[in-house]
């Protein structure tokens, strides 16, 4: 096999021993089911109205979900290196995805389908390591999703920019700011305005 | 055993049997976790500030999760009968949980422990169904919370009673209406002007 998708799906399984240690058996087989997946800046991972059909591990570049209304993008969420990627709900049920992930730079993904899961979930050689997979990235994410939660009802615009600020986000530098304007509901005017406010030196 | 706790593990069994079934022996095994738990009217089944230990299916009853935010609350979800409760990354991560959880009514709940689960997950008798229950759980809760960031995201309070009417949600009779307002994000006042605009009849 090409060393360079070695190299990625070295760091895939790296990546997963986080969360569950695949044994050299299982992970033969798992790794059979993966896909490298290169998407050029601005390519979709998946569009609104369609079905997800992948999950994706970023290797390197960075995507942002949105979803329309009124003609109007609202961005929702963004996703750097070393993140899973995909429209969960979509993927989990097989219907047609209410986001769009569109990647905001050139960006490596390795894959996998739905179909896969459902396959490696049916191997015996497989099965008890996936299901456990599969919880730890859903508990995984219902953390995730409950902080956005809770950021939403408790938080306005400012004090979510100062949360980001706080924990030294890399989205900070990477994100360019009128998608964070938008993620944060607000106009990219007052964005600067909150960011000159934050940074003011005190007189 | 008391039969009338036989007949609430009963419901929970088959309630069970929509996300993973159990055979005998796991059941067996399963069953001696449960625990049920009742709670008076405004009891709490987690406060804020404390770990949640416990995933509660609802049997009978109601409960209202929120945030105190300046000391004022609001109400970020409920759950009725034959609902999984809990606040759910403080349960996974045992961390201290921000919302508190407060019953609407008298409610009686069967309940699992983490340290439970733990023990559930180590049992070789039932490793793979926990990992299996754990995981299907978790995916059907990350298909609630994509609804909740969409809606919060996407929708005005008009739109999201709007779409509590479409689905014909028992909330709406259930659930007291300033509690319904505070999940709105509207006043009482707003809710009944609301409501009058939608009810009132076409001339």
């Amino acid at each position: 096999m090409d060393t360079q998708i070695e190299k990625h799906l070295l760091f895939y399984r790296e990546y997963l021993n986080k969360l569950v240690v695949f044994n050299d058996e299982e992970w033969n087989v798992f790794k059979q089911y993966l896909r490298l997946k290169t998407l050029k800046k601005k390519e979709y991972f998946t569009c609104a109205g369609e079905i997800c059909k992948e999950v994706g591990l970023i290797i390197a570049g960075s995507a942002r979900y949105y979803f329309v209304k009124n003609g109007e993008e609202i961005t929702n969420y963004f996703c750097l290196d070393a993140e899973f990627v995909s429209s969960y709900k979509s993927f989990l049920r097989q219907e047609p995805s209410q986001a769009s992930i569109q990647v905001l730079e050139d960006t490596l993904l390795i894959t996998f389908s739905n179909k896969a899961v459902k396959q490696l979930l049916d191997n015996p050689v497989t099965a008890y390591k996936m299901e456990r997979f599969g919880r730890l990235i859903a508990e995984y994410l219902i953390c995730c999703y409950e902080e956005r939660v809770q950021s939403f009802v408790t938080q306005t615009p400012e004090e979510r920019y100062a949360t980001l600020l706080n924990c030294n986000s890399p989205l900070l530098q990477r994100i360019p700011q009128h998608y964070l304007a938008n993620y944060l509901g607000i106009t990219p005017v007052s964005l600067s305005r909150i960011r000159k406010r934050i940074f003011e030196p005190v007189k």
